[in-house]
């Protein structure tokens, strides 16, 4: 008798973004007159056209698998040279940081890399020989539910959270930056730029969490799947700008903001030859023949033109070209944050990340807002619980949106109802 | 203190791939001259350019991506409905089998698929609540190693088998085709056309394979990654074929050997509704929403031009082309295959599969005759015990390649010292 991977049932309901979805259609299907007005800045996906210059290469690329001489079969599992190379000069080197080709990992995005690195990590909780594993609140969801499907976790609560997580409250007290935890862990996940709340981790304390790290050989997994919109030069784009981070840390890339390439595919992991776990016993173990291992075992890398346009990006029309999308997506993130501010609502985000995060008005719970503005305004926006009990009580808000769409927004929300100054009692 | 994933320092040596390639290129940088002489017929790899319709299906999805009006970004986790019904009604629909395109999940290929599948099985050793494996000897490695990693097996001993596992021995004697264990087992994988050995199931010995999987309510992990290359009509194609098989098998297909897809990446796996597996208190969970809810919170799917292109393969061009490719490297197959047999082997494989699988000549060792190919004939060839014990003696050679390079490899071949009569004294 096959048995199934048990752990699966004990993840709280769907996936937040399918049940957004799920909300959406029933509306649109019973309100077929405000199906066509909708405007979807939920999940964060890009809307505007590729780079031409990853146009151009993908073209280039598709045309040489046309032909016998120029044909690419199998490639390497963890990507072309040519790309590895780009990203190591481009993204590292230029900036001072010393990052070898071995040491970067080409996949079809972070979001995958998240979810599987923790394959190389102990399997089960930490009561029986796994790692602590601390997670913000509010978070992505994949941190959490792979750990959850992978038996890293206990049950889940009827707060949405599950045993054995040590969860890191960030709030508007801590500026939506998690603090330091009072008792050791083994395995941190952070992402700056957040993703929802848009916040920035500051210099001094990042190296706080490196130096916690190096001290308590814990891991740092760092997520700058939106480093592409740090404004503020004093920020740190790469945790490896910190000293002793390639000891503690690995970092996740992704293409799909910077390049938009949520519908290309493309992303990259670095992870130092310097970085080690260690067995139960206390033997160290080099961390980057693991993943070697893993990508040859189980993956034969990512679509020869995805890794084309990818490694256009790094071109210096490319890199102009990204300039450019950002630039555009950032001034969306400010129509959106200036509308929510002259709504009074207390507003965060929005200024090194494509995200504004806001508190609901008149103290709403982030899915009645979520409901609400569905159906007053037509607008989708991601309720903030859905990111953890934290959450609650906030909502997000994309800057992935036409600039026409954006306005249109921000003029429904300040048509809403609701839209009185936060803390004034709803007539 | 961050803990490692101990299960990955059981893997014996490295993936035969890397390892392979490792020998070949140390004897290109020692034996320059010979270094261009070198014809891979190793790794299963296409040679020839892709098919025209896919070309044009990539071309037209790039464009798409390069205009707001048509952008695509963020699609469906599981695959576009346009590529699940192209699959649905083009391999299944069309031969009589009712297949949903619910049903059907679209992947990066059926490597990563085989990989990742068991993480919605229990997880763990059967002695600890996880499945009896059952695995064939010879078999791709990759069924083995994932299994490895994920600590479902125990140590690797001396002869490269791993404690655990329910080793099937496919031999001359059994035609290559697994017999039905003679006790129960959980979770069996087959792969017909077989990798490595070409040898193909008929419909009777695959009914056998169904009735004791819905005896033991285990499950058939299907590997139909070379149905392409299936001559004789009266051999089955798909499991689902056989009534019954949609309550017990899940089936992973390739584009990589009848489209050309090894460089572009995409395959697809089919998990029906009807299948389910097991919790440890004997309740029934269906599979089909588990591995749905993996691939939503695992990936953001496949890239889209990648979707286009594998759409393409099921319109009338695309079918015709595939045709073309699929015959060519059978041609090659038969050239091999008569080459082999003229040298006096005992030859498998080949009529059915791009894989020819001969014992190697005078009793030879199977890395002792891939050093030889290499070193004599500057042909790199798969040592058959590279796949498990049982493929001790023999090799794996493959018909991927150019005509010319085939009809030379045969030339190099009869040329060799050893290709005397099997049995015959060595000189």
């Amino acid at each position: 008798m096959a048995f199934v991977n048990e752990h699966y049932l004990k993840l709280a309901a769907g996936y937040l973004f399918p049940e957004i979805a799920r909300r959406v259609n029933a509306f649109a299907a019973a309100t077929p007159t405000a199906a066509p007005r909708i405007i979807r800045c939920g999940i964060g996906d890009v809307t505007e056209p590729l780079p031409p210059a990853t146009i151009e290469a993908m073209h280039k690329a598709v045309d040489e698998l046309a032909h016998r001489e120029t044909f690419k079969g199998y490639g390497p599992g963890t990507g072309y040279e040519f790309v590895r190379k780009a990203i190591a000069d481009g993204d590292f080197r230029s900036r001072g940081i010393a990052i070898d080709e071995d040491e970067i990992f080409l996949s079809d995005g972070s979001k995958s890399d998240c979810g599987s690195v923790i394959e190389i990590l102990a399997i089960g909780p930490a009561s029986r020989g796994g790692n602590r594993i601390a997670i913000t609140d509010p978070v992505y969801p994949v941190y959490v539910d792979s750990n959850v499907m992978m038996g890293n976790t206990g049950a889940c609560a009827i707060d949405g959270s599950y045993e054995g997580i040590v969860y890191m409250p960030c709030t508007a007290e801590n500026g939506f930056v998690a603090d330091i935890p009072d008792r050791p862990v083994d395995i941190v996940y952070l992402c700056f730029p957040n993703n929802p709340t848009g916040a920035m981790i500051d210099r001094p304390k990042l190296k706080a969490w490196v130096d916690y790290a190096l001290k308590n050989r814990a891991i740092i997994l760092y997520d700058v799947a939106y480093d592409a919109y740090i404004r503020d030069p004093s920020l740190p784009r790469s945790i490896y700008e910190i000293d002793g981070a390639k000891d503690c840390a690995m970092e996740f890339h992704s293409f799909s903001k910077s390049g938009g390439f949520t519908g290309v595919r493309c992303g990259y992991t670095v992870l130092p030859k310097a970085l080690a776990a260690y067995t139960a016993s206390g033997e160290r173990v080099a961390l980057n023949p693991l993943w070697t291992r893993r990508w040859n075992t189980r993956s034969n890398g990512v679509s020869y033109p995805v890794q084309a346009a990818a490694a256009a990006l790094y071109s210096p029309e490319g890199r102009a070209q990204v300039r450019q999308l950002v630039d555009f997506y950032m001034g969306n993130a400010k129509i959106l944050r200036d509308g929510c501010a002259a709504m009074g609502l207390q507003v965060f985000g929005g200024e090194n990340a494509p995200y504004v995060w806001a508190r609901c008005p008149n103290g709403m719970r982030s899915w009645d807002f979520f409901d609400l503005m569905l159906r007053e305004a037509n607008v989708v926006i991601t309720p903030g619980a859905g990111f953890g009990a934290c959450g609650e009580g906030y909502f997000r808000i994309s800057a992935f949106n036409s600039r026409a769409n954006v306005e249109e927004v921000v003029r429904r929300m300040k048509a809403l109802p609701t839209s009185a100054p936060v803390g004034a009692a709803r007539v």
